[in-house]
């Protein structure tokens, strides 16, 4: 057994199938001392319960392009991966509640989204089998009695009405320890629950109300910056650089200048970059509503000109996203390449990698037949498919070369936990200003 | 995704084909609340750090017959479960020494066991592949300088001569943060580790100069009988009977009698219990050293005229165990079948489970093509077979059941975490008395 072999994060099959790209290698070739970095950094920072991170690889660069603190699509992660989820959640809760028996699951609002049904049902089963009594404790308003959910399974979900009594949330008399939010407070920190003498994760300050995308990658800047350093590359490979404007009124044409003026800017630094490295695609942005979330408010934009030049329905798009909340701050990121396809299509695609504390658990793809390379992928007409355990490595009779089956899955396992630190301290700083 | 699909231990091939066992189906239906449980346990008694866990499963009955607290065999463990062996490995290294960075192995004193020297790789890979830097000591007199052993991968183990210096133990300049022992001290407690400012895991009080598997298998006893009236079943169903005599001498024939008056007492305890289920297999019963290890000082007892007929090869054979140790006390086990069996000459085959802090993390079978379904299996001439995750659930595109593939080896993983909760207590009881 070759050291090649041992792997940190699990060895997941890949869309990419030739030789390991310099980053993956270089990241391979320093498994120990970059655990070794993320335990010191875990010491200082602990990681969020939970998080997904959407990654995209271009070959010549590896980078996230959004942390959601809030993940859903555990039902699209593959059946193999839940002990390492059980273990994770396991190892988690007993840090953050030793005594705690009964786990209250507030989730989103939705009422006839069956795929966010079946991850909610996942994760209540990762919970339950991690040894926890878990409910759900809906704060939807038009939740006002108990109502069940059929699956896909043939199995029943249960959501019930979230009670409060003095400082205590419950439901049904079923008195929770911890509150663990699986809703992104996109609308807002929910009266019910505010100061509760419950622990809640991640806690409400991390909701979108109060989050921003630029204060993520801000805190992501300086993460990659110091773990480059720490392993000897340039911050870039593994870094989407971004800026902001300030207050923007899409609808109102408020702000058109900012965008354009930083657009500029933001491609003739992309540009810089990929002369040095003698990348001869052409750079692209992409402008997000900076409290975004759902795949909403999201565009891609080429040139200066094409800012300038939005047309009504585009200024539409970007002016509204989850719950009809207006836009007013727009983050622009360096667009990164997805040169990954999946299936006989060649459909474009990008992984997600999930994390439970600071744990890898598994990943899948978001795959989109209807768009391309520069595009955002999550949007209508997306689907997902799981990752398993590479194969060829898995086998005990296993002939080849331990060489020959790298874990090409690694390196994104390290770029997720780096965006999975900046949320950490994103989180930290978040909940000192609450203070 | 329904409920049997998820798994608090991993879903791992075994070699049983029919349906659930009773034992089997009862421990699946209870995931949650034996997790539960456990949880609460180990909040009393932290698991050690590491340990592997003999069964034998014999239909009607699942017991473990012999814990080992320094396991070897790392090497016969399949890659594929790196992750939950890393994951572990982090979680239980971030408890015990928070801001450890270095870790000595201390191994077994041997000096041409490849396959040793395999496992130790191993275990010094998973620390590694954890996040720290890893040496290792050999307490052995022989090794006064350093000595490199040829793995199989072609890669080179290395072997420092260990060296202290005032209160502190180090291999050339590298001084650890904790000392792992790999080695069961059945020689007594090494001088050079007496007393050391270092953190030695597992504690030294829990080799076999100090251990007795009588002590372990009382402290299973209270364990089985608190789990079993929890999830409700006959706690003889996961508890192999045992007794004990006092001192005995194999060569001198001294202490025959007691052996063959409790041999006659157990068989008829277990001959009714038997009777009780409507087993018609016969009774028979282990006779083993009380501190031995390495399968040696083993024989099966099938009768009270046996057990006063021994021959002097017999007595021989029981009369020294490990490093030419003197056996002085002896256990009688109930003996447990093994209804498994492994390839197509039905060699007899018994699963060995492995644990890292409170995690299932892998198992394999240990098989013997020469050994009879009533006889001890770890012997010259066992070979290993290591356990895969089970491939039928492992598909997402699996369009099968959920119940078609329920975890068989989860009820493994609960009576190796029993074995593991007893040496638990077992530990903390051997530390006290050190006190």
């Amino acid at each position: 057994m070759s050291i090649e072999n041992l792997h940190a994060v699990p060895n997941l099959t890949t869309v990419l199938t030739g030789p390991l790209r310099e980053i993956e290698q270089h990241l391979l070739n320093q498994q120990a001392s970059i655990e070794n970095w993320f335990r010191n950094q875990w010491r200082k920072t602990p990681a969020p319960f939970y998080a997904s991170v959407d990654l995209r690889n271009a070959g010549f660069k590896l980078a996230p392009v959004d942390t959601n603190l809030f993940p859903a699509g555990f039902n699209n992660l593959n059946p193999a991966f839940m002990p390492l989820c059980i273990q994770a959640t396991q190892s988690a809760l007993e840090q953050i509640c030793p005594d705690a028996n009964n786990v209250l699951i507030v989730p989103e609002n939705h009422t006839r989204n069956t795929a966010y049904f079946e991850s909610l049902a996942m994760l209540q089963n990762i919970l339950s089998k991690a040894g926890y009594t878990v409910k759900i404790g809906s704060i939807n308003p038009e939740i006002t009695e108990i109502q069940t959910q059929k699956l896909a399974s043939g199995d029943e979900l249960t959501l019930h009405p979230l009670t409060r009594i003095g400082n205590k949330v419950s439901v049904e008399g079923f008195e929770p320890c911890l509150v663990l939010l699986n809703n992104d407070l996109s609308g807002g920190t929910p009266e019910i629950l505010e100061n509760i003498d419950q622990t809640i994760i991640p806690p409400m300050r991390s909701g979108w109300a109060h989050r921003l995308k630029s204060g993520h990658f801000g805190h992501y800047q300086q993460v990659a910056e110091s773990f480059a350093e720490q392993i000897g590359i340039d911050s870039w490979l593994i870094n989407p650089l971004f800026t902001t404007c300030g207050e923007i009124n899409f609808m109102k044409r408020e702000g058109e200048d900012c965008i354009a003026h930083n657009v500029g800017n933001l491609l003739k630094a992309i540009q810089a970059k990929y002369d040095q490295y003698g990348i001869e695609e052409k750079p692209f942005i992409i402008v997000k509503a900076d409290a975004g979330t759902y795949g909403m408010g999201i565009m891609t934009i080429h040139s200066v000109e094409e800012a300038r030049e939005l047309n009504r329905k585009q200024r539409t798009k970007m002016s509204k996203i989850k719950g009809g909340q207006a836009v007013s701050k727009v983050i622009l990121q360096e667009g990164v390449y997805t040169f990954e396809s999946w299936g006989n299509e060649q459909a474009v695609a990008e992984p997600v990698v999930y994390m439970l504390d600071h744990f890898v658990v598994g990943g899948f793809y978001r795959v989109h037949t209807g768009r391309g390379r520069t595009e955002n992928l999550n949007a209508p007409g997306m689907h997902f498919e799981p990752l398993a355990f590479a194969e060829p490595c898995n086998s005990p009779d296993e002939k080849m070369s331990p060489d020959a089956c790298p874990n090409r899955f690694y390196a994104y396992g390290v770029i997720a936990r780096l965006a999975l630190l900046a949320a950490a301290r994103e989180i930290d700083e978040l909940k000192r200003s609450d203070a």
